[in-house]
């Protein structure tokens, strides 16, 4: 019998994918289970992407243009004009989610066995998006004592080899919930410049930031026009992630040509899908507005109530909707299996994703879990009180 | 300025791709193009599949499984059952698209550096994947004079190496409209499990036979449950090529497993797609009784017509919607060309995919075309007609 490939064996499993059993009997014992682990928001789609899909009037599903059809192009383009990112329709590429963009961004600036630079913890696709791209990341850490921020210049400069290409950056991040400054992006846009690398920067959750904090997105800075991809989706921004629909975007001519060719091999982008995000670029200010209030108001809360449970350590996320949170346990996949295997409290529980999965340096965050606030406040505090009754009652 | 990688820039462009500046050309001339170039169908999408979508009743467009939705795949193990193959909703990933079930395979079987040996001429793409992936592609040529049947037995032995993977074949046949017999599959069989290889199978067309052949799927044989792996998708069947939903299918526990891993790290198919694929599933018999002898008439028109023509060789395609056309040129690359942009007949001419982007041998195949026959009769026999007086007028 043939035997599947080390790089198949190598694709790491979601960090949650190993509880699930757990939670599949949690279900069966009836037990009400808390979904803190998962970024599925529950915030509805804009009516107006929705009623464009169902107002349809498609006789053929045909293949779109590989990379988008251009009146979306041109929108989007319009859309990262009013967030003051200057780009042409030709510069964007159509990608079926942010998943793909980063699989043709990697792709376009990595041969096998070269290497890219991610602080860490981070995404833990990204992972799953090296391995298959034969690629190696190359984690710089950095720490919640810290809240998260950009590790210094000379971190990143220890890791730099020949066979560093790129830099990889999430802003604002998951798991973290830290956004980067203007200086650190140009502290980032110095660093490439200097060695020569591509940065690349997942601006999915461009949107979602707080306490008047402004996301600076690294094609707003000048110098990155050649070494700048932004990764992009539809998927968190209008709580649309099952239309699977992101772009890549750069002003470097050869990576756009580059990612054309993967982009061709796989024919198109979904067509519904598309219908779906051209329309939600008319969804109003106020449906952002009130999105965004609505996770502020969720993250002070599930923030304050953490803050309360001894020997509990969070940072205080200033965009997404995630936050990595330090518990006083030893191991966290232990404890959230636990969770769901042993524990209830008047049949209840919560489900978290142990943080491990979001480092690539072994033995790191084994004592973190990263908490997604998108549940509704009420939920969010029941779930935190649950967590704080577990601790008490968890025997390391 | 950092570089792009050599991968990216040794990713195959689509064959037709450097046509389209002269198909641009010529549509600015006012010509009138007739398309024998793509596989976009013309064929209506089932109504039942485009109103479950009109119909959709979601608030939020969320995340589907990474393996697509329980009932979506319990349907699809129906529909394998009435064609005689036998898996199971576990058996079966859901895709975007057969494209991503091509790539999630080739991971899954092979590393970088391996080598997959597949019949040419094969369908373009393959080339984009395995580029994308590191794997080799050995081709094992295929002749029209056979009308593209299987090789014999010696010609892959004399292939093998310990870096083959394994084989894989499109059936029927893209470009080349061959269906493989059940005998030509037990050979196949008897190939791979004497060198310990799987067998990747494309059978996109299944329904697409004509004459009364029927189509033998690789799991129809039962030696192959551990070896085979099926390529499928909704594109060409329902004529929903922009839905991008196709499925992976292996009885491989292995198999399933490794490929989950990929399809997690991209989180999951779109959903609106699923919505239509699975309504797809109920379309009636009719349909496809009235696409296939649509189809059947066309070949026969599209056939009959090439033969007539002085110089012209063409194999009689017993499956899918596409045949390979030896034309009296030295380089179709440049009569391609020419057609577009020196050409026409009474301000008409038509656009045919050079066929050298179909084998990955170089030098074969500089005189032949790939013609879709995704038009109407009247199209394609005007068309043909207009290639009767372009080969006239045409000097090499």
């Amino acid at each position: 019998m043939p035997s599947v490939s080390r790089k198949g064996q190598n694709m790491p499993e979601s960090p949650i994918r190993k509880l699930v059993p757990f939670a599949e009997k949690a279900y069966k014992e009836n037990k009400t289970v808390y979904h803190l682990n998962i970024g599925q928001p529950d915030i509805k789609t804009p009516q107006i992407a929705m009623d464009a899909v169902a107002m349809h009037s498609l006789d053929v599903l045909a293949y779109s243009r590989s990379e988008g059809s251009e009146d979306y192009r041109k929108k989007i383009a319009n859309y990262y004009k009013k967030n003051d990112i200057h780009v042409t329709a030709d510069e964007i590429i159509v990608t079926t989610g942010g998943s793909e963009a980063l699989l043709f961004a990697m792709g376009s600036v990595a041969d096998i066995g070269d290497e890219i630079i991610i602080p860490e913890p981070f995404y833990a696709n990204y992972n799953g998006f090296a391995t298959a791209s034969g690629v190696n990341i190359v984690p710089v850490i950095s720490k919640i004592e810290d809240n998260f921020a950009l590790p210094p210049i000379s971190e990143f400069e220890k890791l730099i080899t020949p066979k560093t290409k790129a830099i990889l950056i999430c802003n604002p991040g998951n798991p973290t919930g830290y956004l980067y400054s203007k200086e650190e992006i140009q502290t980032l846009a110095a660093i490439v410049k200097k060695h020569d690398l591509f940065l690349i920067a997942d601006e999915v959750y461009r949107e979602f930031t707080y306490d008047g904090y402004e996301h600076y997105s690294i094609l707003q800075e000048e110098s990155m026009a050649e070494y700048g991809i932004i990764i992009d989706s539809v998927s968190k921004r209008y709580s649309m992630c099952g239309a699977r629909i992101g772009c890549l975007v750069s002003k470097n001519k050869d990576i756009i040509k580059t990612a054309l060719k993967f982009a061709q091999a796989r024919l198109s982008p979904p067509t519904f899908a598309q219908i779906a995000s051209e329309a939600a670029l008319d969804t109003p200010q106020s449906y952002f507005d009130e999105v965004i209030s609505e996770y502020k108001d969720r993250r002070d809360t599930l923030i304050s109530h953490l803050q309360k449970i001894p020997g509990v350590k969070v940072g205080l996320p200033k965009g997404a909707f995630y936050c990595i949170v330090e518990l006083p346990v030893k191991n966290s996949d232990a404890f959230a299996q636990w969770l769901l295997e042993k524990f209830d409290h008047k049949g209840e529980t919560i489900m978290v994703a142990p943080a491990a999965g979001f480092y690539s340096s072994p033995g790191v965050g084994l004592n973190q879990v990263r908490i997604a606030y998108v549940l509704k406040k009420e939920s969010l505090i029941k779930a935190v009180e649950i967590l704080r009754i577990a601790l008490e009652q968890y025997e390391d």
